[in-house]
């Protein structure tokens, strides 16, 4: 078997205990689904990331390398999920960047792990999160490592028939779940709650931005979600999950969210169990 | 010599790539002085941790084999800053807690970096960062590894004559210095921002808080600041510092300001290069 994970384009599986990844959470990841040795998202993937580099004022990384990293860790898998993590890499204690700069590419394939089969086609259970989300303009939309309110998040349940919960940032507006982006439509119009100031710009949502065509990018109040006719969410490796129970509220699969979820089965998005 | 870096309690230099403080953020610090072999603020140090562990749902570590971390990695500085760093260990991928937990330990020294002589008995020169912090309760206070913002900040200057950048959060309040806590004097009252929104609650804080005794904590804005008779920063490592230059105004080094940086001299704190 070849290996998993490569380090800075080699074999590897551990990382200097003074890498900044580790010290401050200074660096990106993107996870990127790809079947038989090809991401769909590849692309938006490497936007994404692009931007989180000028964000954070890092170099962006060489897009072949990245490229031949995925081929040599995903080579055997047809379902793979890929971590790629940037980092500032090491330097001498203290928040000032090192001089000079050697940022770190950690690139790690698992086979990916199958969700429900229903959970694709009769929907998903999600719940609300009581963890509200900051708001900071300065690193909202990109895919940072400072992940601890997910974390936190995602730690208040474990029943494993709920399959998300909804995030709210601190000033009441609704963000999206844990690990994904949320779409709701009303009146057959699509809204999505805008990323500008909190939550991450997630590139399953670019791609739905796209095929969707008319999406208001706004504030979303619980009031509003609750009268939707329909909620979806999307993730870069999940696809899209039809929501049919939250808060109280049951939910059947609607049209525009079920239309999606098909027309990304057929891109290779949703392996079910 | 004997090994400067110690991991889960035994001689290392690397972590799993897969680790979570990597991965996320997911963890906790701390940077100690110790002057030979002694941290004067280690029961300080030891109760933050604690409170971050709980506020995260992090085990509190095992407070005797810290102790025999610092003094392994310390053996042989007679001045020496040793970063202990705890994270959630390795896990699957995915913001959902490992099980079962196995938290790491990370435990690093290295001989203390002194700074320039005159820092101390004439005081600095800061400037105003444009970073703004975001309000987040849930994290203030304690010491987790999710530091974009400061690295952000930081980032903003690289001129060696500038030694720390003041920083707002959000919504225009004071919250200190990029690594440091933040008291200023006016008419001989003492105050210094809250910590329960935004910042640190640092360990020379608190240490300071029991020094001065009456302290106001409460929301600072620019034109407080600017107003102060005395401004100086606290720091775990470095200990006092007095603002001479802020914003285009000058002071002159005040007497409780002064008296705190020579009374934690005989501590230990403020070795100058």
């Amino acid at each position: 078997m070849s290996a998993r994970i490569r380090i800075d384009g080699a074999p590897a599986t551990v990382v200097d205990a003074g890498d900044r990844g580790l010290a401050y959470g200074d660096g990106l990841f993107e996870t990127v689904l790809f079947v038989d040795g090809r991401a769909p998202l590849w692309r938006r993937h490497l936007a994404r990331l692009a931007l989180g580099c000028a964000r954070l004022r890092l170099p962006a990384p060489d897009a072949a390398a990245l490229a031949a990293d995925c081929a040599a860790v995903t080579a055997g898998l047809p379902r793979a999920v890929v971590r790629i993590t940037l980092t500032r890499g090491s330097g001498p204690r203290g928040y000032a960047q090192p001089a000079p700069l050697q940022p770190l590419r950690i690139v790690a394939a698992a086979a990916e792990a199958p969700l429900p089969r229903h959970w694709y086609w009769q929907g998903i259970r999600v719940r609300f999160c009581e963890t509200r989300l900051a708001v900071q303009p300065l690193l909202a939309g990109i895919k940072h490592l400072n992940r601890l309110e997910q974390v936190l998040a995602r730690a208040e349940w474990d029943d494993p028939a709920i399959a998300e919960g909804i995030v709210f940032d601190t000033e009441g507006r609704v963000v999206g779940a844990t690990a994904a982006n949320l779409f709701l439509v009303r009146d057959g119009c699509v809204s999505t709650p805008r990323v500008d100031r909190c939550g991450v710009a997630g590139v399953m949502r670019a791609e739905l931005l796209d095929r969707l065509g008319e999406v208001r990018q706004g504030d979303i109040d619980v009031d509003e979600l609750m009268q939707a006719d329909e909620i979806f969410l999307s993730n870069a490796v999940r696809g899209v999950l039809l929501v049919t129970e939250l808060g109280g509220r049951l939910w059947k699969p609607g049209p525009v969210g079920s239309r999606l979820v098909a027309d990304l089965h057929t891109l290779g998005f949703g392996a079910a169990a």
